[in-house]
């Protein structure tokens, strides 16, 4: 998986190695790849329902979704849903974000399946764990395809009793 | 495909009909239905690449390449993707907004299919293309879920030679 991620020094700012997995999406071999691992990952597992996080977590979730034959619902930055919204705010390095979703995207005891292209601290991923638990569901796993693992994400979700799964990990922030 | 669609009236304005595809998302057979739609609408067709519109059309452009087995180039908003890009300005009502690419997206002569959720002006549409040619490609065909076909983007795309696809089309605006 590691061979098609692109890694850019210094971005968004000095010290950061982004992960880049546009070159990953756009190998044929590379995003089927990650889409059937993801799938592959939780094979077995009971969703209802899967979720992804605004915009990477929509392309890679859209194509879990779809290969699960379950819906999806995406979790969207503040202001973007054109519907009733419930909203969860999570810190940022500096301040604070939310992300949202329609108020009837869950049904009551749906089963959720979390995706998102990459696992750092967690934050986004605690949000959106606590909004589909506040619309009446539950997120059961969550996948990504990249780990920070120093980052501690992994142990955050898992301390809310999810099954955290990632296709590679890498060292630093 | 309508009934899974939600109407918001007024919304983001007054005398404007929001569709609203979070209900046919959200929905096992809906999403499906949709994209096994947008796969079929275009069988037999030859393409290299689906491209997706930000960020709804990440949902179905994701679910669709994956479904072809091909790679994914999201269309993103300015200033979100992290490698060099090459962008495209397009008319709002009132004022401009731009489309970027990473520049290394598109090999020479690819064929690309474009997605997104919804047709009106063609604007957005028009930028992509003209931003996968720039690129060295060509967007061969285009399909949306939903058409407003008053707005006229079928014919802006036709005009340049571009296969053009609903799964459905609305009155008005």
């Amino acid at each position: 998986m590691k061979q098609f991620i692109r890694t850019i020094p210094d971005y968004p700012k000095p010290g950061i190695m982004f992960r880049d997995i546009t070159t990953l999406l756009g190998d044929a071999k590379g995003f089927r790849g990650a889409v059937d691992a993801l799938v592959q990952l939780h094979d077995g597992a009971k969703f209802d329902l899967v979720a992804g996080i605004e915009a990477r977590g929509f392309i890679l979730g859209g194509a879990v979704a779809h290969q699960l034959q379950l819906g999806f619902v995406p979790v969207r930055k503040k202001g973007k849903l054109p519907w009733k919204t419930i909203g969860q705010e999570y810190a940022l390095e500096y301040g604070t974000d939310t992300v949202e979703i329609h108020s009837d995207a869950i049904r009551e005891g749906d089963r959720v399946l979390l995706i998102d292209d990459l696992i750092a601290t967690g934050g986004t991923a605690e949000a959106a764990v606590k909004l589909m638990s506040r619309a009446g569901g539950r997120v059961t796993a969550a996948s990504f395809v990249i780990e920070l693992p120093e980052l501690g994400g992994r142990k955050l979700l898992e301390g809310l009793g999810i099954e955290v799964l990632s296709l590679c990990s890498f060292d630093g922030h």
